[in-house]
């Protein structure tokens, strides 16, 4: 077992996946009486500001895209906050949020840093991007050099049960 | 950290991406004092037998079908001694050859053997399938439901440099 100092950077987001993905991974990776540190890494989508077609004007007023901004903040905040009192039996925690398309912050974020491991849920960033199921960890998987782990949320039975 | 036995599955096959997996999957993951179990699973290739488009006969003679499945029982063994030696200082390790498609036959033995964890290279399975680079990862990783572990061996000096 590893007993050198490991980064291991763990891509978080508002759904239960990614909380269900930090937990194993603190479960069955991470020593607690180890060095290493865990890099909590929330993206951010980027702000919409959809123009009009001729570019006369955009679709949103600026108060609705200061309220729009103020909540991805605000749900930023709360997956951060949430994830760290996951990660409160550790010593060596970090938060970061960045702006931007989930995977490439994500490969990026990797890269820049050096960590030793990547974990993630199987799902895509954010409720709108589910349509893309497993797309961020596809790319992830394909892109980031240092090993990449894939948690997927056990389905209960109730969820298999009516499928 | 966990405690309680797990059992963890290692896809192995005849390339240095899956040692590579394999030991850094030993280094990272397994406690040599736990009572983890790893179970090493080598997929072996169908065999091939080419009909005529006419259906009149087989391409490849009896005697030359024989070489090649002779060849690849000693791939699979080759390939699961040297496993096997990697794991040496393990005290559960089981060893699994099967015969189908790698995609297929891994995500049905994680289903079968109802495993915590898959570990596999991110190239596919054998020398041929090299061309379908990643496919048989990303395939496990979206269709297996344990935690599946992606290890891409790091590329050398030599090799980037060149590229």
């Amino acid at each position: 077992m590893a007993t050198k100092e490991r980064k291991i950077l763990v891509a978080v987001d508002e759904g239960e996946e990614s909380v269900y993905a930090l937990s194993w991974c603190l479960k069955n990776i991470v020593n607690e009486n180890s060095k290493d540190t865990i890099v909590l890494l929330y993206v951010k989508p980027p702000q919409v500001v959809y123009t009009a077609l001729d570019g006369s004007g955009y679709l949103f007023s600026p108060d609705i895209i200061a309220t729009m901004d103020k909540y991805r903040n605000e749900v930023a905040d709360t997956v951060i906050d949430k994830a760290k009192k996951l990660c409160k039996d550790l010593q060596h925690v970090e938060t970061r949020v960045e702006v931007g398309d989930a995977r490439d912050v994500i490969c990026s974020a990797a890269e820049k840093m050096g960590v030793d491991m990547v974990v993630l849920g199987s799902h895509g960033y954010g409720l709108i991007k589910r349509a893309f199921l497993g797309s961020v960890s596809n790319h992830c998987a394909q892109n980031i050099k240092c090993p990449v782990l894939i948690v997927k949320r056990p389905k209960t039975c109730a969820t298999t049960s009516t499928s």
